[in-house]
């Protein structure tokens, strides 16, 4: 399969075989302010310069993760952070690629990407029902459900970061109110630490030297890990009552500090997700890393095919 | 198909015929404080009084709603109000019932069952992915997902009460915190109206009491309905954001208030709501009664064998 993942800063591409190794990894810079065709000129490119070789030629579909909102029904994404692409009509402007050359081209967004590809080659693989959450500079997320990567009508199930824990929490850039976002992402956290008192003791007050003044004791720093966990216990437990799930993956860049934000987590869950059918949700790390979009877009395409070839 | 609702205070069975009308409908209370056996003995009785006659020779199954939580993939149900009840093996036990003989037994809990049956003949009709959920003296719900009621593992799939829509919220007898059944139920309707200052006319301090009022104009109590419909929309919205559904489907007593409920539901909604694939949610006021368990359960049964005879 080939796969492309397109995110705010970078639109990557990639071979990717039936065990899940990538060949001809192309990595571009999104133009995230440029004009619907700029951004697809460079999708183009990737495109251009993935199958554009003897090796491409075999390749029968083309998987693509988008940052969302997207619409798989309509083959179409909305990105929140490419301005140009508004209704943008994907699926049916990359098989129009010469390159593409008429293949089959399956969408998803990025969040159900990372989860197909947790399922498909990482921590996910031990479980039919887990939410795959990435938490960075947002919290993003996909669903597998019955052991199969639930897309939702629209393909936008599993919006974790979305989801209001404070009825009365503050205002997100999504509209919303209290959504897990505005508690848990890195920059959250690093908001909440200088709100709270919390002295950089340099020029870095992002959520990495947080997590440093954490792991050397700082009790504002360990509680602003805490609170975001608080937020993520409570979303994840709101997950599991609706839609009963046995584990929760978590990656992204403020995960990476693991045990800082992943023994929080666990312990507020067991407060948040009490009802006998949710108590045994297991918390792990994600183990795939910056490849999970390109792996996760190719097992996209492959389970939309059956194909197990490349 | 025959039927019979487990709840915590009625036990009720019918024959569901194709077109979903009741015949040989049967109501016992629940003896809830009584042994398993006890609580059995009455389920039996119901079993009875519905198959045993010419009519009920001819049904090919049974369908079960029950109170939760239960187990489907075990056939067991540990109802938080039949205390006598915990990991009973309700299928097998109604399985070897002799008026039943045998006869296919298909488990499920009540929301999902509430689910079911306004997905086949109620307000859920027009709708592939919807919450039905039912406010009374809990709140509970069930989820239809890509057409079809959606179990979840053990059944307990779409517990809309208990998402946590406050992470400081109180504490919820299920071990939680801020659930929405602990700002959303008729009980904690009358809790804050009481706390805000209502001062009820006479010795009825219920919610029915406060929708009189409310509908009389008295502030207090439009704002404990409102702060109801605040925690109702942020669950709904948390289930849009999870799965994307196109509607919701709002039941049980306190529902019967109507545009009391509903108007403030509506309002909230659009501020939860508000990522592109989950705004155009719609509330519909649930078409079912009382009898909605019967009709659920029935088609529960009818679902699992593919059977369109009774």
């Amino acid at each position: 399969m080939a796969a492309i993942d397109i995110g705010g800063t970078k639109i990557a591409g990639a071979l990717v075989d039936a065990a899940g190794l990538l060949t001809r990894h192309t990595v571009v810079d999104t133009p995230a302010t440029g004009t619907a065709d700029e951004v697809m000129a460079a999708v183009a490119r990737v495109a251009d310069a993935v199958l554009r070789s003897a090796e491409g030629e075999r390749v029968t579909a083309v998987g693509i993760g988008s940052a969302g909102p997207v619409d798989i029904s309509r083959g179409s994404v909305s990105p929140v952070n490419i301005a140009g692409w508004r209704d943008f009509p994907l699926v049916e402007r990359v098989r129009a690629l010469p390159v593409v050359g008429g293949r089959r081209v399956v969408l998803g967004g990025d969040g159900v990407a990372l989860a197909a590809a947790e399922h498909w080659l990482g921590a996910a693989r031990p479980y039919s029902n887990a939410l795959c959450m990435t938490v960075s500079t947002g919290v993003g997320g996909g669903l597998i459900l019955g052991g199969a990567v639930y897309h939702g009508p629209t393909g936008n199930a599993g919006h974790i970061g979305h989801l209001s824990v404070a009825v009365d929490g503050e205002s997100c850039p999504c509209g919303g109110r209290g959504c897990v976002e505005t508690m848990a992402s890195g920059p959250a956290i690093a908001r909440r630490a200088l709100s709270e008192g919390w002295d950089p003791p340099g020029a870095d007050r992002s959520a990495k030297a947080v997590a440093a003044a954490a792991r050397a004791g700082d009790p504002v720093a360990l509680a602003a890990f805490d609170h975001a966990a608080r937020a993520l216990a409570a979303g994840v437990a709101a997950t599991a009552a609706l839609v009963e799930i046995e584990a929760v993956v978590v990656g992204g860049g403020v995960a990476k500090t693991g045990d800082l934000l992943l023994e929080p987590l666990r312990r507020h869950l067991k407060e948040y997700a009490s009802l006998p059918f949710a108590a045994g949700v297991v918390v792990v790390p994600a183990q795939r890393g910056t490849d999970a979009g390109l792996i996760g877009a190719a097992h996209l395409a492959r389970g939309a095919s059956g194909d197990s070839a490349a």
